[in-house]
C-alpha cells in the first residue's frame, strides 16, 4: 500500500515520457513481489509496456507476483513471441497454474511457439488433478547420481542452478531417475571435496506420491520442517519438489476455507473482492436457505405445540434463549472437535474419548450456565419456571456439545468432510431438540 | 501414527534389555520427528533414557520436535550436565522457547552451566517480549564482511555451517553488525571464485524489526516467499533471522486462533488434548455466560411485548427462524469482512465500499430469502402473516449483514482485534434487533 502511493506517479511519468530505461529501472530496483503490487495499477497496455522493459527472466518472477486475474489479462495485450520467451523463463509450478487458468485457445497458440521440452514438461504437469502433489510441483529441481565426488557435485550445480527453484535440497537419482537420497548444500559445504556423495547422502528420504493430496503434501513439510519435498511416482521416481512458498499458500488458502466452512459460506475461489456480486450470493445464500428450511421445521414444531405454549405463555419468552444456548456450545464443540480431528485417522477408542471429554466440559458449562440461567430467569418469573429454564439451559448446553462434538465424527466416519457440519447448522439441528425439551420439561414438571 | 506402533515395541525391547547400541541406532535412522513422536509414547524417564543414547547435537534436534509439556517434564529426571550440554546444542530460537516455559528456578539450576557467551544470547533472547520478532527469531544466521572473495566467502562458510540454522541466506553486515546486503548460496555457487561479495551481493534487503509483530513477519515472508528474514533493531544493526518453519507454525497457530474466536471460544494456549478440563471449560464459559446475558435481554424484550404476541399468537411461532435468518446472515458478513481487513490499513472510503459490497450482496440474498420464507410461511399461517414473516426475513438478511459488516470495521476504527466480534456475538445483537422488527411489523401490518 506504502510502495504504491510512493512509486506509481513515478513509473505514470516513465510512461508518459515513454522512457524505457527508467521503466527498466524500476523493475530491476525493487523486489519483483513489490513491482507487481505497483504495476496492478496500471492498464494492462501499461502493465506490459513497464514489464516489457525489462529482460525476460526478471519479467517471468515479477509475472509470478502478479494477481492471477490480471495475469490473463495481459495475455491479449501481449506481444505473442516476447510473451512466449517469458513463459519459457517462469517456474515450472507457477507457469502451469497460469496456463491452467487460461481458456483452451490461447494456450494452444501459446505452446506452439515455445520449446518441445518445455512444451511436453507443461502437457505433463497439466495432466495432474487439481488439488495433488503433481498440480502443484515444479519440475526444475536439483538432481545429481550419487557417483559423483563433491568437487563434481559443485561443477554439476552451477549448471542447473540457474534452474532449479531451490538447490538447497540436491536429490540423489539413479539412471532410471528413482530416488536413493538426498545432500543438502550445508552437508556438500562441509564435506572434502574428494568425498563420495553416495557416501554423505541421506538414504531414508520422506517422500509424497503425485496423487497425494495438497493439504497434506503441506502438513508433512510443516511437521518436518521441510524446505522442500521430493514429489515421487508409484515407481519412487522423482518427478517433481514441492518448495515451501506453496506449502504456505496451501495452508493459507485452507484455514481461509475451513473458516467459510465454519460459517456456511462455500468456499470463495477467487478473493473477496474478485468474486463477483452474484457469486458471491450463490455461495452464501446455498446455506442460508438450507439453514431457513430447517428452522420451518422449527416453525412447524412450535405451532404443533401451540396447546402448551397457550397454558404456559412464559414459555416463548425463552425459546430464543434456550435456543442459543444449545447453539452456541454446539458451535464451540464443532470448532474445536473439527479441527482435532482433521487430517487424522481416529481409532474407536479414540472416538469415544473425544466425545467423553466434550461431554465432560458440557458438565461443567452446563452447571455454570444453568446458575446464570436461573438468577437470571427468577428477576422475569416465579420460582417454578425459573427452574424449569435454568434445568433447560443445562440440557441444551449438553445437547448442543452433544451434536456438535458427534455429528463431524460420524461425518468423517461416512467418508464426508467434517467441515460441512457449519456452525449454523449445528445450531439448527439443536434447535429442534430444544424447543421439544422445554416444553416437555414444562409440561412434566408444572403440569 | 503409522510409525508409532511399527517402532514402539522394537523400542521397548532394547529398553528392557538396557541395549544402548539398538537405542542410539533407533534415534539416528530416523527422521528426528518420527524419534521424536515414537518417543513421547514413553515415561519421561525412559524417553531420557533413549535420548541419552545418542550424541548431544542428535539429542537436541530430536528434543526440539518433542511435544513443550514433555519437554518439560525431562528436565526433572535428565542428569543435569548431560541436559545442560543438549541445550547448549539447540537452536537458540527453540532454546529459548523452551527456557521460556520452564520455571524461574529451573532456569537458574541450568543457565551457570552454560558457557558464558550461550547464556548472554539466552538472556537477550528471553527479552524480547511474546509474540515479537525478537521472540520469534534465532540468532544462528550465517554472516560475512563484504570485503571477502566469493572464495574466502566459502571457507568462512565451512566455518559457519554447523552453527547456522540456514546457510541459504548469507547476510553481509559490517564492523557495527549493520546489514548491508545479502548473497544467496546460488548467487555464490554460480559466481565467479575471485569475485567480490560486494560485487554479487543485493543490497535493498526487506527486513524486519525485532519489535514487529510476529504475524506481521509471518505474512513479509508469505508473500515474498522467503526461506527467512532478517530481523534488525532501530540501528539496522543485524539481531537474528525468522526461519521458514517459524513462519509456517505462526500462520497455522494464528488460523486455529481465528477459528476459535469465530466461534466465541478463548484462544486455547495448548493443544486441545493437552488443555486441563478446568482451563478448557472457563475458555469457553465466559463467552457462554456473556450471550446469556445477551439472550437475557432478549427474553426480557419478549415479556415486555406479550401484549403484541398475546393478540398474534402466530408470532411466536417464527421468532426463531427469524432470529435465526439475522445471526446466520450475520455470521457470513462476519467472518468475511474479518478476513477482509485484517492487518491491512483502511481508508474510510475503503471502509465505507466494504460495507456498500455487504449491503448490495444481502439484498440479493434478502430477496431469495423472502420468497423462500412467503412459500414456507404461507403453508403455516395465512397471507397477510406469511407476508409479514417474508418482511422481516428480508429486513434480518439485511440487518444481519450490516451488523456483521459494519461492527468487525468499527473495532478496528477503536484499536480494538475485529475478530472480539464473534458469529454468535453479532448473532446475540442481531437477535435484539430481530424481535423488535419483527414484532412491530406485525403491529403495523395487521393492527
Amino acid at each position: 500500500m506504502f510502495y504504491r502511493s510512493l512509486l506509481l506517479p513515478d513509473l505514470r511519468m516513465s510512461l508518459d515520457e515513454n522512457d524505457r530505461d527508467g521503466m527498466r529501472e524500476f523493475c530491476h530496483a525493487l523486489h519483483p513481489a513489490i513491482v507487481a503490487e505497483v504495476l496492478e495499477e496500471l492498464s494492462p497496455q501499461d502493465l506490459w509496456k513497464v514489464l516489457s522493459s525489462s529482460d525476460a527472466t526478471n519479467q517471468a518472477v515479477i509475472f509470478g507476483f502478479l494477481d492471477p486475474n490480471r495475469q490473463v489479462e495481459i495475455v491479449d495485450v501481449a506481444d505473442r513471441k516476447e510473451f512466449t520467451k517469458l513463459i519459457e523463463e517462469m517456474a515450472a509450478d507457477e507457469r502451469v497454474d497460469f496456463l491452467g487458468r487460461l481458456d483452451e485457445e490461447h494456450v494452444e497458440a501459446i505452446l506452439p511457439l515455445m520449446a518441445q521440452a518445455e512444451r511436453t514438461d507443461i502437457r505433463k504437469l497439466l495432466s495432474y488433478p487439481e488439488g495433488s502433489a503433481g498440480a502443484l510441483m515444479t519440475t526444475e529441481y536439483a538432481s545429481l547420481p550419487a557417483a559423483l565426488t563433491v568437487a563434481e557435485a559443485f561443477d554439476q550445480l552451477q549448471r542447473q542452478a540457474p534452474d532449479s527453484e531451490t538447490i538447497y535440497y540436491i536429490y540423489i537419482v539413479n539412471d532410471e531417475r528413482r530416488l536413493n537420497g538426498i545432500v543438502t548444500i550445508r552437508q556438500l559445504i562441509l564435506a572434502k571435496r574428494t568425498a563420495k556423495l553416495a557416501d554423505i547422502m541421506r538414504r531414508d528420504v520422506l517422500s509424497v506420491r503425485v496423487d497425494d493430496d495438497k493439504e497434506f503434501v503441506a502438513s508433512e513439510m510443516a511437521r518436518y520442517d521441510f524446505i522442500a519435498i521430493p514429489v515421487v511416482d508409484n515407481q519412487n521416481r522423482l518427478c517433481g519438489i514441492v518448495t515451501h512458498d506453496d506449502a504456505i499458500d496451501v495452508i493459507q488458502d485452507e484455514a481461509q476455507e475451513d473458516a467459510m466452512r465454519q460459517a456456511a459460506v462455500q468456499p470463495l475461489e477467487e478473493s473477496y473482492m474478485d468474486t463477483p456480486l452474484l457469486v458471491m450470493a450463490r455461495k452464501r445464500g446455498v446455506w442460508l436457505v438450507v439453514l431457513l428450511c430447517a428452522a420451518f421445521g422449527n416453525a412447524a414444531l412450535l405451532k404443533r405445540y401451540e396447546w402448551i405454549s397457550s397454558q404456559y405463555k412464559w414459555l416463548q419468552f425463552f425459546v430464543p434463549l434456550v435456543l442459543a444456548s444449545g447453539g452456541n456450545a454446539g458451535s464451540q464443540a464443532a470448532t474445536l472437535v473439527i479441527r482435532e480431528i482433521h487430517g487424522r485417522h481416529l481409532t474407536r477408542r479414540e472416538k469415544f474419548s473425544l466425545v467423553g471429554h466434550e461431554l465432560r466440559v458440557a458438565m461443567i458449562l452446563g452447571v455454570c450456565m444453568m446458575l446464570v440461567a436461573l438468577t437470571g430467569a427468577f428477576s422475569l418469573v416465579p420460582k417454578l419456571e425459573a427452574l424449569i429454564v435454568g434445568l433447560t439451559v443445562f440440557s441444551m448446553v449438553f445437547v448442543g456439545t452433544l451434536t456438535g462434538s458427534s455429528l463431524p465424527i460420524l461425518f468423517k466416519q461416512l467418508g464426508m468432510d467434517p467441515a460441512l457440519m457449519s456452525n449454523p447448522l449445528i445450531a439448527a439441528l439443536s434447535d429442534l431438540i430444544g424447543v421439544f425439551v422445554f416444553y416437555h420439561a414444562a409440561l412434566y414438571l408444572v403440569g
